[in-house]
């Protein structure tokens, strides 16, 4: 396949970013760099985490920073949970689209760290997230599979492995009547290659090939914006990425691990390939340093630095 | 073409990098840096520039870091010179392999700007170089052109207009009795996308396809390595690159420029797509980190800071 006309972004920087930092983020500052990037052309953001204040002490105002939002309508803001009791937060917000999804982990070891759980019980607790999501009524989009691309704490994630996930999913989900209708494959810790995207998107494609594949991306040993590019190349559409490369995960365990893709340096190259984004760039390029701003230190996106190219 | 079998890599970082530093690095710590590169299996390192230090002062002392250094056989140590005096200089060190390049530019404007001086002018000027080679028995690499993909004073250079610098070149050369074993096409100011990569290497090899191709790419906007991968699949085999991402150029009129794609970065991702370097790149980041602790602030390498793959 050859690059898609154009992409879906969707910005993760809000959730990302915020969670990780270690001194705390006033809550309006967050809320403006949320309400700036609504008017960016971002058609879907991510504003915050429903976990536990004592896991992610950076997320304990997420229902203030969602009540705070000066939602547009032409933007779709959502959440992340993990559990039951982080939907019903989410849900009593009152302003949030609730879009379920369920999430699991290619990589034992780190589910293991992570969610301190073991792969069978965390498969069952999703199929229990899709019955509630049945429940109320939330529509399901699909899947998330951290770690897809290798894991610092159990190493290469050899696509065999990968694919035995992903089958089980396509399983759990039909078990429970549903469908997946995106799957999206996380380099949560920097290991894929583009190589590798390739192969991997290839092999998922070619098995489930009525499913939306999206990528998410962290750009932590430098191959983000490669890795992004042999997606596109690939015909991927759906990408999540961070204005400014805000966060990180908080349990990766690397200190010098880096966030997502930046949006706007990504942005950048779709539009230089002539792919259209619906993103104001300069627009984009101001978030960026707004969060540079909000979080006071630099962030590792380029563009937002070298300036945009000047065309005469 | 495919991915090449093996890459050769020309260390740029002792150049780009320290003839940037607002402060004077000292002597020793040059040397210290290209001492341990020496030691990392690169090939090949550019170890000083012997241009006017009231224009780079940061290149005062080339002869005495070039003095210092505990060569090895097993590299090939180089400077680089814009004119016949800078020529000399390298030669009076009695220490630098002497390998003849000349180097133009794709932007009248850069030239202007870089040189002050036309484009005729100029090519009249690397023809009396190329005559000065002959003169000295040294032998003849090839061409280099700056601002091949874009610049930042003149906007996108438009394909037809670089093949015109590239053929009048060759014609050059032929002039001059000599031929071009390799044409470096440098995108200085961070111009480049992949496509664009793609689409300038292949018209360039179909229009001269005895010419090795070598590719000098920044990292100025996020699409360096990107930029590589794309050039590494038209099967490009030689890369400048810059240790740390080092650099910058001084000329580029951007706050924001920053230097060539990490060498580093650049051998990991040549390793995970199974092509050889003959680099430790252990040692190559150790090397990474020494830059970063002489230029004393954060470089824009990833993988220094994110660490290596934890393979288990």
């Amino acid at each position: 396949m050859g690059l898609p006309k154009a992409v879906r972004l969707f910005e993760e920087g809000p959730r990302e970013g915020f969670q990780i930092e270690k001194g705390p983020i006033p809550t309006d500052r967050k809320i403006a760099l949320i309400d700036a990037l609504s008017a960016t052309g971002l058609k879907r953001i991510q504003t915050a985490s429903f976990v536990h204040p004592k896991l992610v002490p950076g997320m304990a105002d997420a229902e203030a920073v969602v009540a705070g939002i000066a939602m547009r309508p032409e933007v779709t803001y959502t959440g992340l949970w993990l559990n039951d009791r982080g939907m019903e937060r989410a849900i009593a917000t009152g302003r949030l689209a609730m879009i379920g999804r369920i999430s699991t982990y290619a990589s034992d070891a780190f589910m293991q760290r992570n969610q301190n759980t073991t792969y069978d019980a965390h498969m069952k607790a999703q199929g229990d997230m899709l019955d509630a999501y049945r429940a109320r009524a939330i529509s399901v989009e699909g899947a998330f599979v951290s770690a897809a691309f290798g894991c610092n704490f159990e190493g290469d994630i050899p696509l065999p492995k990968l694919m035995r996930v992903v089958r089980d999913l396509f399983a759990l989900f039909s078990e429970h009547g549903t469908a997946i209708e995106t799957l999206w494959l996380a380099d949560t810790m920097g290991w894929a290659n583009p190589e590798q995207v390739r192969r991997t998107v290839g092999a998922v494609r070619e098995a489930f090939p009525e499913t939306t594949i999206g990528l998410h991306l962290h750009d932590t040993r430098g191959l983000g914006i490669a890795n992004a590019f042999a997606g596109l190349e690939m015909g991927v559409a759906d990408f999540e990425a961070s204005v400014a490369g805000l966060g990180g995960c908080p349990f990766a365990g690397n200190p010098g691990a880096v966030g997502n893709i930046a949006t706007e340096d990504f942005v950048f190259l779709c539009h230089e390939l002539g792919i259209e984004t619906g993103i104001n760039l300069d627009a984009l390029i101001d978030c960026a340093r707004m969060a540079e701003d909000i979080v006071g230190r630099t962030l590792p996106g380029s563009i937002m630095h070298a300036g945009k190219l000047n065309r005469v």
